[in-house]
């Protein structure tokens, strides 16, 4: 199966913790790879996960606050003196470019390649990015600021050939491109062989949804509908659910609650705040709620 | 003796490892504490030397490469979170607020703490902060851009009562303080008994220099003499001295030469490149010109 994985570099909260760095994750979609949010350290992390800089296309900035962006700046500067040369794509709200304008025009235009800020409109859903084999939309979230949400959505794959049929019915290898297209094969005596004998269907193209920061919000579940895997905050336990509700944040049991009603395949969490002393509560009560939930943790690989 | 102590929370050059944090190190005088630079995650480094935010009074910035500044925006932040009141003093380079203007200002006036930015002419050395122990100053160094180090200077403190002398001559706890400033004691009967056989002299004003980044300076040792304590870059070695001499940095062996010439006490080194293998070849090469050479490593808390 083509490659689609995703490995968390931070998933702490907005105060720094030896236990966390704060959030950032690599979507590698067929080894080309996206960043999502980019946290104070986040270059660091790339560093010690041993992920190629050089294949970063584009990173999905979800929101305006710190421990989301504040490590961008470092990691522009440190790709100009990697040599970096092709654009770097940036999708974020419009208030970004003017955040970083002086320090960027502070290299002097010597940073050797483009930075390319590209606005995203928060508030609704709608692709923001599409290649051949994949589209990134955006989620809105409810949040103390403009925040969204990112879904990472393969696009279909052509079926796969039939190895032992071709070979039976002396297909030659010209035509293989055309029936993985879905013609049938028309034999020298006339029969048709119909192309459903020929192939197998593609694997389903997956999904994978990004969810931070944000309070609950039940209805996110219609945008996130089977999604493969669904990152979702959990900042708090319900204990402090008051907590939640003020910094506009969600429990363990919210995100829970949010991947059944969306019937994901699997949950993960993360943004754990640092008021607790183990991160195991958090799968703990979220659990209860839905089973096939995955703790965040720095370095953690999950294949889609 | 007062507190008067260094620790180093980032030692290492401009690309990112995970052996070495960018240029950091908390400066305590007394209990008043004092960052020189403040690289990307010295927050969490704060967090892992158990520094407490709280005490952090000034900063003092050598120079705009992102090196020495990229932690500042998020350390920033940090103290808003944890509910600091205090003023927190800045001295930099006088482009400095310019670039951290707009992220300032996104706080919306909700830091809760004044944010006092000192220009400093980093050309010539010149006292920038006094208070009633401490003066410090500025140190011109030769790098790509304006760049200074800065020279912790103690002030003289008050002589040591000698307690048995006060008893001999039964002196009332009411005259301590005089004696201290210098005063000689009257006998009832008259006898004047001399200051000097009443005191101990004062320990000898405490210095601490911080020169990074920069060129090979021999004329730096005007400024350094005699100095308890010099941390000075040594971002190679003698075996890669074209690219000193190209980056504007210095190899062990100059940093050594400068502390040779300044007859300072001990010397630090540290702004490591990460093209070597190991730090010891860096004490190594200082040793064989200054052997009262100290490796810096994150965590590392020197007392002067």
């Amino acid at each position: 199966m083509e490659k689609f994985e995703v490995t968390i570099l931070g998933c702490g909260c907005a105060l720094p913790t030896t236990q966390h760095a704060p959030s950032s994750q690599i979507v590698n979609v067929r080894e080309k790879l996206f960043m999502v949010d980019c946290g104070e350290g986040t270059q660091l992390q790339l560093r010690r996960y041993h992920v190629n800089f050089q294949h970063i296309y584009a990173v999905f900035i979800s929101h305006l606050h710190g421990d989301h962006y504040y490590g961008l700046i470092g990691m522009l500067s440190t790709f100009s003196m990697l040599d970096r040369t092709s654009p770097l794509h940036i999708y974020a709200h419009r208030d970004l470019p003017r955040l970083l304008k002086p320090q960027l025009d502070y290299f002097g235009g010597s940073l050797g390649y483009d930075v390319v800020f590209h606005n995203i409109d928060t508030t609704r859903s709608e692709i923001i990015y599409d290649d051949r084999s994949l589209t990134v939309s955006t989620i809105p979230l409810d949040h103390h600021i403009a925040c969204c949400g990112f879904l990472f959505h393969e696009k279909p794959t052509l079926p796969h050939i039939r190895r032992d049929m071709i070979d039976f019915y002396h297909i030659p290898n010209f035509a293989i491109n055309t029936i993985k297209q879905g013609a049938d094969w028309v034999m020298p005596e006339g029969n048709v062989i119909p192309n459903a004998r020929l192939t197998r269907p593609a694997n389903p193209p997956r999904t994978y949804a990004y969810c931070s920061d944000t309070a609950y919000m039940p209805q996110l579940a219609e945008h996130l509908h089977n999604v493969d895997l669904l990152y979702h905050e959990a900042t708090y336990l319900e204990d402090r659910i008051e907590k939640a509700v003020l910094y506009k944040h969600s429990t363990a049991r919210q995100a829970a609650l949010v991947a059944r009603e969306a019937r994901v395949r699997r949950l993960l969490i993360g943004h754990f705040s640092q008021r607790y002393d183990t991160d195991d509560v958090f799968l703990d009560e979220a659990k209860t709620v839905f089973p096939d939930t995955i703790l965040a943790k720095e370095g953690l690989r999950i294949v889609i």
